[in-house]
């Protein structure tokens, strides 16, 4: 949706200087920007904002007497408000991208476009101004909120992994929970979110997860919560409100994170453990950041210490 | 399929108090079950119980005056098994939903549920009374036995990732063997089974496989094993029977584990290693449960015990 | 496309040694091999070399006076190349398989094959001979070069993972870069590739990607390289040309691996990481392979060491 410098001057609260109907229709790089487009530079970037061909840039200080420019306190967050405007679909219609299947009892709200190849079960029910990319599946009674954005390949209210031991033999824990995904919720390609047993799996409000992520059944993920790609959270385990979880990371099963944990890449939290908000973690089972970083320094000089500490002790040469 | 709490007692073995004659139509947890529900309690829950509105329950011991219960020596179990006749669909007729393809030479066997937007390859071969969910796809010539379910997005028989190296180019081994799965097989959303490249990937009966899962080339997962969401096994390995793999475990090329074998989460099993069967295996590289924990013991108190042995031998005040 | 020995013979420049006129449909392994089949053996397996029924052989050397053999120096890649010409399909006509959806002003190019069930945006272009197998997803203004093939499930050119944090809610970052994929790259099953966010990423000529990868916004992934299952590369990232990064790897934000990087198996290289080229490297955080192994030797004696020690010291029993 096409604005002026104007505009967005205006919707972003920004002081507009230079020209006031530049009309911006894309966004783009400092680097790539051309005269229809909105681009932003952080402070250290202003000698390339000077050269930029872009039709505004939104900044926080600074003279640019070349250029139509908004001065707002956080360029960064005032673009990416900026451009949800810009690149912004016009119409509101519900659209359905053929070849797709909906199911009976299914229903989509206004304005929630579904893409090519999607699979929505029967009793789903998908809020209004919901995004669903190709080939996203939605298995039975799963509901989704507004606002919501599903990536291609994500699949939604599989079975959860429960079974129960029969001498030598799993049989089916039924798998008969629901999945409640909440409004503002983004969710990356081929990330997979098990539908609960005999409960339900809640995402909560604003939580974003990115690709190839896997949310096991009953889990609770709290709101405006980040996972990033390729971690997995086992059966019945919580993870608390504005979480920030890192890539590859692995929370075992009835595990409890307390809202404001932040997890590194790669941790472990082992079934059970109760993690106190607030905290930062890492490694595998995860600990104090410090406390990690501490331990990989010793290690690392392990061998020399060690070999130090024989030889004044022992009289040896080798460990 | 409706059943009876006195056609249910009957089922699973059990000695049923109170009603013979309530309707039960569903499952659901012991808090959230009606009138026409199943559930069960464990006997620590036997005070919940007694506040259930549950048609039937099934416990393992107590007095429910008000209840209609089914006491059996494992109710989970009972509940499971109970379940499976409860939600069965009543139709055995193979059922193929559109829009699918289903190439020359594949063939679906009697009681088959095959969902939307799958594609069945060239060859295919599934048995008798299988469910595969939307959007699952099978490459030309895999074999499916009988009671196997795969969940959405779920790949079966792309091509290994085997290549020669040509100076340095990296020219394609032909990946033309093929995908075995067995008998009662479970395989989980967006998991990953790859053809053999020259031989066979073999699944075999009752293995139960979670979401997001990578299966390599000319890989072996033996009978009744259990492998949580997101771990890896390269190329030409073998897993024994009745093993369990915890989450994001990765399995090196051409190991072998023997029966019996448990790895817990995150953990890492080197090229080539031989895993003799019953081990407890935990860590990267895997090492002895008990092994794992005391290092990670020591790892904890390395640098305070580092400090006070300088401190002693050197008169250092810090390592 | 059948060959004769001969045709095969001249084709990996080997000496042939046997019948001439031997025609050759396929390839298969040393047992499993019959009379229409090509195969290779190693060195070490000259014996089961003799047993075999295939029609033609590969060879590094030996007398086979019974078979038809073609003597090479590097019997495996020979067999490798002959393999794809064995396989490959007569027809050069462009094949797009129904149900498919190509959008709006997407070219594909001569001999290329669109599985069923893929979906292709606008302005999407694939080169020629390009094999996509079904339901690849690849979202609009994508490129992609010459002898490309996608595993199915693949997701190119979703959004990356960008936010800005506003307060405690997240605000999306604009996802419009481009995904560049270049000429003879594979890509495994249900692999994801975001697309740029303002910028653009890059898969380079002859890259390998096995199954369930992860590759973010702006990252680069250099010429030839092979990236194994399950591992992750975090935003704006680059890959030097030749690395190797073994399954389930782990690469932070805005690292830069130089050419000729090698890393283990469930490495984890951290945010801003500059990793020297030709370095084999494993462990989270990585180290140099000798580092690591001697970290690990010396944490398993540990227990044992410090025991001693303390022994020795201050008379103490147990750590």
């Amino acid at each position: 949706m096409k604005q002026t410098s104007l505009q967005l001057a205006e919707f972003v609260g920004g002081t507009l200087k230079g020209r006031r109907d530049v009309v911006l229709s894309g966004v783009a790089s400092l680097k790539n920007a051309g005269p229809a487009d909105l681009t932003y530079a952080e402070e250290k970037f202003q000698g390339e904002a000077r050269n930029s061909s872009a039709g505004c840039l939104f900044v926080s200080s600074g003279e640019f007497p070349q250029q139509t420019v908004v001065i707002v306190t956080n360029p960064k967050l005032a673009f990416a408000r900026a451009a949800a405007v810009l690149l912004r679909r016009d119409s509101v219609a519900t659209f359905i991208h053929p070849p797709e299947v909906v199911e009976a009892g299914a229903a989509i709200g206004a304005g929630s476009s579904i893409g090519a190849g999607c699979t929505i079960g029967e009793g789903v029910r998908i809020g209004e101004g919901c995004t669903l990319h190709p080939r996203v599946t939605i298995y039975p009674n799963v509901e989704i909120g507004n606002n919501v954005i599903i990536h291609a390949g994500a699949v939604i209210g599989a079975d959860g992994f429960g079974f129960v031991r029969d001498r030598d033999v799993y049989v089916k824990f039924p798998q008969v929970g629901k999945v409640v995904i909440e409004d503002d919720v983004e969710i990356g390609a081929n990330t997979c979110i098990d539908r609960g047993s005999l409960e339900t799996t809640f995402i909560r409000r604003g939580a974003k997860l990115d690709n190839l992520i896997q949310i096991a059944h009953n889990v609770d993920i709290g709101e405006h919560t980040v996972i990033a790609a390729q971690t997995g959270i086992s059966g019945s385990s919580t993870v608390g409100d504005h979480s920030v979880l890192g890539g590859q990371v692995g929370i075992g099963e009835h595990a409890r994170l307390d809202a404001n944990t932040i997890i590194g890449g790669q941790g472990g939290v082992l079934n059970g453990k109760h993690v106190r908000g607030g905290e930062v973690l890492w490694g595998t089972p995860v600990r104090p950041l410090k406390e990690f970083l501490e331990q990989q320094a010793h290690l690392s000089r392990l061998p020399k210490w060690i070999a130090e500490i024989r030889q004044k002790l022992f009289g040896e040469a080798k460990g």
